[in-house]
């Protein structure tokens, strides 16, 4: 039982699109990453998926529109729909979703992380 | 699909230990709420429970220890411990738990809320 600082935890790390595990609620998980530049295409077909803007912007690109996302805001994917991350510059993002899900979901491709590191 | 910007949600409500829904992630729901004073021991017996303060300072007192948790932090309330969220000053929470959570817990009374509102 121990309280979690994003800021300590963003100290931990600086590589972009690799999230870390901060913590557990029943079987969803908080994983907090820093992002730069495009990811890739993708859905997740059995789950929603939340992220919070901590620090920065990003813009979700969805095939219907773009919604940017600043600190302080926050934005659910709906299971299935087809998204990719961006930011142009750095932006720290704390990602919500079961515990399982695979960062690039649909697509396995170099971006990848077939088991996320707790940090 | 629309993003949410917590200041904006926070400024349509005044009243403490009221919880208002603003998101749902498959069968969980994203709250927002002001604290200010002495909540009500009580626990959820069949979920953990997520707490994030966005702006201000809150008490986490639990039997065993009280947790300070401030802006930019995060704690979980494993499911079953008994909890007493406090705050000396107003506080700005997100709470993040299943759908259908008595705020009270196990302990209802005046600051039971049947049916939490969307926002």
């Amino acid at each position: 039982m121990k309280k979690i600082n994003f800021e300590n935890k963003y100290s931990k790390f600086s590589n972009h699109w690799s999230p870390r595990i901060i913590a557990e609620m029943n079987d969803y998980q908080f994983k907090i990453a820093k992002i730069q530049g495009e990811f890739v295409w993708h859905n997740h077909k059995d789950t929603d998926e939340t992220f919070i803007v901590l620090d920065g912007e990003m813009k979700m690109k969805m095939r219907s529109e773009t919604i940017i996302i600043k600190s302080g805001e926050m934005f659910v994917v709906p299971k299935g729909v087809e998204h990719k991350p961006c930011a142009d510059n750095e932006c720290k993002i704390l990602v919500i979703e079961p515990r399982g899900v695979i960062n690039t979901g649909d697509k396995i491709n170099e971006l990848t992380i077939e088991q996320e590191q707790w940090i």
